[in-house]
């Protein structure tokens, strides 16, 4: 069956640095097939599609296509909006008057969650369609998937942070902790790890939401680190939970500010601080500097990982070529096939949707305050090409004269 | 007259990007001369000199100065003393004690300052000795400087931040703001302003510590933009003062921490976050983020300007041609010949010591809340080469069909 009709794409959840190589994938490879009338895509992902604010894509060139696709955040910009089944009747007026057929929702969880509603809606109203989730997340935590496009450029991001701000707190000693995106899943500070060259490099602490939190033990690994280094880095995701199971840093916040889709917003500089008060005051330690990754992580010009970039780039394309050939709708994944290898693959939506998927336990280090080489073996191919490492003075000492 | 005797080097100050690219160019250049007997490197500057803690860098390879060379922080490590007659008296019975004879210190105005006490020093003990101050620091502020290395580089790392908060933004309308460091001087911060390529791009407003910041006015700038344009990117100094003079970040700090120059630690997210409450309550914006750029844009692994890696790397040459060939002390600056070109010059270090350059007004625009072209034109040749730009859709919309 050669379904004809207009493709739609649009982009939802937070930006990445790749994923507008998902949709120059998506507009560039419907634009090849004759039963695809228009490709179309939606400002403001869903919201877009209720307000008739599309962009007509089949007429964008291919060199400002190459330029969008190279440039981070989200191209057709985005939402938090969640569709409840009101909001996709709204969605389906505006579908149907402009025959749109193919729907490509580039984004996470969530919005693997309205494909599906949308996917619903669409078979209530016996209207032939086609609906595909394609997954970016710089949090990685899409189940289904070996990893997320977004991620590796985040990860990428967080890793030469580290090398620089490793080598910073070795030249003026103290402690430092860099609080990294990561709500749920602990992927994107654990890729800190990858500054450590030297067996002394930090970041030498790593504390990520798939383990309890506990203060104490906090400022007693701290000191074990510092006694012996006379300085420590310490990675930790905004996400960290204490025994109650509650992010620590919503206790913190004064307005708890939360999105449509009941998520606290965790951005500020409050978890930092109060870290760093916490060393200052129980361990005595007088240089703590603590810095807040925020926006940069996941939107920094310029620190793109190619690997990720091929692959947001494929999973997209893909994505049309399953639903022009198969008319089969779901959820995109990557699957690694190899070491290091990968095929693209489609999955029910509801395997994906509203799932949030966490680092598995042999990533983990038993004393839960660092990575394996398990995870250090899974993130280096995502990181691309071309990563750097940091050069060391290698001479020797000078013999003492006055001081023998 | 040829001075024979040791070359001692050391660095000084807040790590940069390029620092030991100056360090390898002293080195380097150092180890081709005959009267120089060894090449020492003193650990955490000042400080290792005391401490006679030095490595012979005579006996190091040249593939791995180069490979220090890319690396950002300080290599042989750093220090904030900052020395008295006294310390300058223990560090010359070293220094005799070794026959060092020349020594370069790579650091900002208050290692220009110790090196003018250096000196001094040496002059009423007799002893011969060349000592010059290298130039570094990302605040950019050092006096008879067109401008100093280490700064191109955070400077494009500040701007690649901001292209992609500005889209980040866009995607997901708000109001951001981004705290830069700059204690005095505004230029970094300035920096962002190349983030902005078309019309409607961010950072809509720029407050640098050379004009009082006044929350009034602030809060009236930041209405005036999210009025036209539904969002709006702020990027604004550390060290912005109120009408009393004081940073009013000093206001927010429980701990104040003041280094031995007697710096107030302007580190932290607490002026982020008040400004982000101040918004959220005065303006009524939910959507509010701020983010205190920290580490990251001082030593960020792999965010270089090439321009300013090569411009460190002679000035530290050239340092070394000055003192054998010339046997003159002094300050290195770099000064601007052309557009773009430059020189590299000594100045009496008196001239550069411990003063601090501001950003001349015709950088500023009147309204105190932006740049000028003149600041871009002046910035632009500093990022380097290779420096991209955000791409756009620009495909026309579609008709609308139901909400004609």
């Amino acid at each position: 069956m050669k379904l004809e009709g207009k493709v739609l794409v649009a982009q939802g959840g937070g930006p990445t640095a790749v994923i507008n190589q998902s949709l120059v994938g998506v507009v560039k490879e419907a634009r090849k097939f004759t039963q695809a009338t228009r490709v179309y895509g939606a400002i403001n992902g869903v919201r877009g599609i209720i307000n008739e604010d599309m962009l007509d894509l089949t007429q964008e060139t291919s060199h400002n296509l190459e330029e969008v696709a190279n440039t981070p955040s989200s191209a057709l910009f985005s939402t938090r909006d969640k569709p409840d089944e009101k909001y996709c009747a709204e969605m389906f007026k505006v579908m149907k008057a402009h025959d749109v057929r193919y729907f490509f929702y580039i984004g996470g969880n969530d919005s693997a969650d309205t494909v599906r509603i949308v996917n619903e809606e669409a078979k209530k109203a016996d209207y032939d369609f086609v609906a595909i989730h394609v997954p970016k997340t710089v949090d990685n935590d899409l189940t289904c998937n070996d990893h997320t496009p977004g991620f590796g450029s985040a990860a990428r991001y967080v890793s030469n942070a580290f090398i620089g701000v490793n080598l910073d707190v070795k030249a003026l000693p103290g402690v430092y902790i860099g609080v990294v995106m990561g709500r749920n899943a602990g992927f994107l500070t654990a890729s800190s790890a990858i500054a450590q060259k030297y067996p002394d490099d930090g970041p030498h602490l790593i504390y990520v939401p798939e383990r309890t939190f506990d203060i104490e033990k906090f400022h007693a690994d701290v000191k074990k680190v510092y006694d012996r280094l006379g300085r420590c880095v310490i990675a930790i995701s905004e996400g960290v939970r204490g025994a109650n199971g509650e992010p620590i840093m919503s206790g913190l916040l004064k307005n708890q500010d939360r999105d449509a889709h009941g998520n606290v917003q965790l951005s500020g500089g409050a978890l930092a601080d109060l870290l760093a008060d916490s060393i200052k005051t129980n361990l005595g330690i007088k240089r703590v500097r603590a810095d807040t990754f925020g926006y940069p992580q996941r939107s920094f010009f310029g620190c793109v990982s190619d690997v990720d970039a091929q692959e947001a780039r494929e999973v997209g394309e893909r994505a049309v070529q399953l639903a022009m050939w198969q008319n089969d709708s779901g959820s995109m994944t990557i699957k690694r096939t190899g070491n290091y290898s990968v095929n693209y693959e489609l999955v029910p939506l509801e395997d994906v949707a509203a799932k949030t998927r966490v680092m598995p336990d042999e990533f983990i280090n038993a004393e839960g305050n660092h990575v394996t080489d398990a995870f250090r073996l899974y993130l280096r191919p995502l990181l691309g090409s071309g990563i750097g490492s940091a050069g060391r003075l290698r001479a020797p000492f000078v013999n003492k004269l006055l001081n023998r």
